[in-house]
């Protein structure tokens, strides 16, 4: 014990880093298993810290409130169960991703800890923003590249927005999560994705105002 | 004061009802203006029975939660400012429609309150359910007419699917209500209205299910 001690002494700033990387991985491991167990409403900072076996100062040092610590938790996983998608067709591109977003938060634990936090954001811009940045900027990165490729090839126009797109995409499927009258199953899924690919196809995409600017005859 | 009493207890049933459409107009009024005001959240039963002059028990012997008392409060504006359109074109009839509801809902209070309806009915399943059953249910019904009629036209295939138009239209302009990470403008109206419409063109709107049942090839 001694020795362990000394040998941690005689080497801080090495040891240092990773032990408050595992005090960090520890608390949103935690954070991580009550939001999916209880739902953002019942997790606590409290019962974090104590399922971690941290100090609650531990975890306000590195974030500021519940929500934060909740997102970043909830990103762990969220974003490991959505790999990037190529299949060389638009339509199968936005019904490859939508299915494995579908996959990972339809009746899932992850799906009400999603639910969670967006109900939460309504009432929290400091949440709100966070998600903006972190979820949906991202998000639209990987996207703007499929977008990309589908003009490319052909499939689409040039100038089609890849907002209007993914916001058809996740805003129907987002609809239902949220709404809760009709099923995410695999016709919805293929109807979305082909309606999307479809309505670009015909140069829907495209923002009237920078079809206008674009057009030589205006 | 006898006199008026008198009067009142002679015709107990003629002036019984209107007096009680009374109590429950002042009670929707008022729930209507606190709700608009301050949200869901801050909005008490306390508040709305202080406003309309009611005791609590006027208001309990007639909505069980403060989320059903704040549906109904809501739904009486709501529903008034969005009328039913009819222009002779599908894409015309889902910008107008979708104009209407944004006009009605983007930085309004009335969209705060329906932003905190839909938060509060993630944890509140009667909510939730009213919901579906009150606006989602009449809302689709209009929209199939609407579709009903583009198919009479020739605008849209037989079969074409109203909830994943709905979904589509909707999803995409509630995704941007609720997450807020773009604006709800007329080039998005107009994007998001040319985007299904184009798409339920190419017959992409169609079940994938129900086209395999209706075909004789299969």
């Amino acid at each position: 014990m001694g020795l362990v001690t000394s040998e941690l002494s005689s080497t801080p700033a090495k040891r240092g880093r990773p032990r408050s990387g595992d005090v960090e991985r520890a608390i949103l491991a935690a954070a991580s298993a009550l939001l999916f167990e209880r739902g953002l409403d019942a997790m606590t900072i409290e019962d974090v810290a104590a399922r971690a076996c941290v100090g609650k100062a531990s975890i306000y040092r590195r974030w500021s409130t519940k929500g934060s610590l909740a997102l970043d938790a909830f990103l762990v996983d969220y974003v490991a169960k959505q790999p990037v998608v190529d299949t060389g067709v638009l339509e199968d591109d936005l019904r490859e991703g939508l299915t494995y977003w579908a996959t990972a938060v339809v009746d899932t634990s992850m799906g009400r800890a999603l639910v969670g936090i967006i109900a939460e954001a309504q009432s929290d811009r400091t949440l709100a923003q966070d998600w903006i940045d972190r979820v949906m900027a991202p998000a639209r990165e990987r996207y703007q590249v499929m977008v990309e490729h589908a003009i490319d090839r052909g499939d689409i126009p040039a100038g089609s927005d890849v907002d209007v797109i993914m916001d058809l995409l996740y805003g129907a499927a987002y609809h239902r999560l949220l709404q809760g009258h009709l099923a995410i199953d695999a016709d919805f899924i293929a109807q979305v994705a082909r309606m999307v690919a479809r309505g670009a196809r015909a140069g829907a995409a495209i923002k009237p105002s920078s079809s206008l600017s674009q057009s030589p005859r205006h």
